[in-house]
């Protein structure tokens, strides 16, 4: 029987896992957190839904008590603790050379990093669509629904894309293997670099930020920085299709009255993900030749923020 | 005798007022805020100093109750109060063909606005590193010391500008008249529209912001957008001058303590000076080709916030 671990189990790790457990998988959560992990482990993973709540028994285990090898690993870290993620469970020896590695972060880039320490033929990346909440130590929160899309790292094929996409749709997470991941990786990320600094230096709900009557002055550059980086890699994308993105979620029936988890991780004195969206993209177009002031200021603006609230 | 009227008597038009006066000319503080004037009619203008606190009288009028012409008329409003009292005071017929009116105030792009109203060869622009504090209601505190510089805003000379140099240095304000004003303005102009809006957005002393280790990234690209806006427009800056005078700001001893006045206009509801700084900036980039990312991205995030402070 496949062996899958998923590293970084917070909400949506959290959710991911137990769907795939509740398919009938071996799974075990991993975890920094040990209030979090030490809770799973005595008192089972607390589900919260719309309708009901109740336990299901998960095996869970901080880092440093990683005992097996997986055949696949699903990374859902923050971005930053992606790389000590990987380390650790390599040195735990869990990384077979067989083993998918799939990240299913936030953000830009992860596949290079991840490249310093594994083969490139065993990265796999996925953009999922699903949200979750945890509500405490050992408790998640789930709502709504969502999709994934999955795709070898290096754009090449083998049994283990579609076995992944299998135990991805028998765990209901409605899967679909692409043949373009980074443009709807990229497309996410687009959406989270307009949105997620904006609302957070600002102090504004999405929807509050829509309501300057030149928000769309405001995003335009950004975006086309963004497209035109990734075009200067190779990637096309499609700036009507990321501005309409971007607007459909001003509306307070969608995403309108949320802040961006940005918000959340500043103002609860955490280090944000900014590197990976448009300090990633910064980094890119310095590579590549191309000018990403927009970008640039929001990242630094972000950092100066960290500075005040970092605990 | 020459009659002088302070049109906008805040903290700084009631100081450069109360200077005048006290050396002796006749001197009418004009200014919209009701209960500033009828504290100053009903008890004279409070003045304290490092040393001493005492009364002096000086007229005093809303500007509906202007009866009188006046041979210079130095406008210390807030900016975007300054037109509608150059209507005020064109509408009193207060504004002789002789008179000269002076803009102090920070900012930039006064004069072609105020050219739309009266005839240029009438404008004279000053720049001043004089400071000046509001206690309340007729009350203005003195700290300091400073200095003005002063020219004709269409590049000429007449009797007037050394008249108007005469007067301020009787009143000890220590003038010069300048073959460059508009250097001066800029310079301060750009220091105004870095340390401004950056501490103001977020949220920090101007020591504070500079102890990101990239502070100096943040403010380089929007010292040369302004620098290249000036080159377009045929004035040079010197762009290592700017950088060290706004990083002379920094030190604890220096400016470091505080919060540029932006931040207070902000967080008291009021309307910030932005777009005669940042926005001015941007609005000479696009009539000359220069492009000004930074600039635009900085007025656009301080109008947001204006939206949501405004009272």
């Amino acid at each position: 029987m496949v062996k899958i671990a998923i590293a970084g189990a917070g909400a949506m790790g959290g959710r991911v896992g137990m769907q795939i457990a509740e398919a009938g998988y071996d799974v075990t959560l991993i975890d920094y957190w040990t209030e979090h992990i030490t809770n799973i482990q005595q008192h089972g993973l607390n589900i919260q839904t719309e309708k009901d709540t109740y336990h299901i028994n998960i095996k869970a285990q901080l880092p440093e008590q990683i005992d097996e090898q997986y055949d696949l690993i699903i990374i859902l870290t923050k971005a930053m603790d992606s790389e000590a993620m990987i380390e650790a469970l390599n040195e735990a020896n869990a990384i077979k050379e067989t083993t998918a590695v799939l990240t299913m972060m936030n953000g830009l880039g992860h596949e290079e990093r991840f490249a310093k320490i594994i083969p490139k033929s065993q990265i796999f990346l996925a953009v999922t669509m699903w949200t979750a909440g945890l509500r405490g130590p050992g408790q998640i929160l789930l709502e709504g629904t969502g999709t994934i899309e999955l795709q070898r790292a290096d754009g090449g094929e083998d049994y283990r894309t579609e076995a992944i996409n299998t135990i991805f749709n028998n765990a209901k997470l409605n899967s679909t293997i692409s043949d373009n991941v980074f443009e709807s990786i990229w497309s996410k990320a687009t959406l989270n670099s307009v949105l997620n600094p904006l609302c957070t230096i600002l102090d504004k709900t999405i929807n509050q930020f829509s309501l300057y009557e030149q928000a769309r002055q405001m995003v335009i550059p950004i975006i086309e920085e963004i497209v035109a980086v990734a075009h200067a890699r190779g990637l096309e994308l499609n700036f009507e299709n990321l501005i309409n993105k971007i607007e459909a979620a001003y509306p307070i029936e969608s995403q309108g009255l949320h802040y961006p988890s940005m918000h959340q991780d500043l103002y609860k004195g955490r280090l944000t993900e900014i590197d990976y969206l448009n300090g990633q993209i910064v980094t890119y177009g310095k590579a590549c030749g191309v000018a990403t002031p927009h970008n640039e200021m929001l990242t630094h603006m972000i950092h100066q923020l960290e500075l005040t609230y970092k605990k």
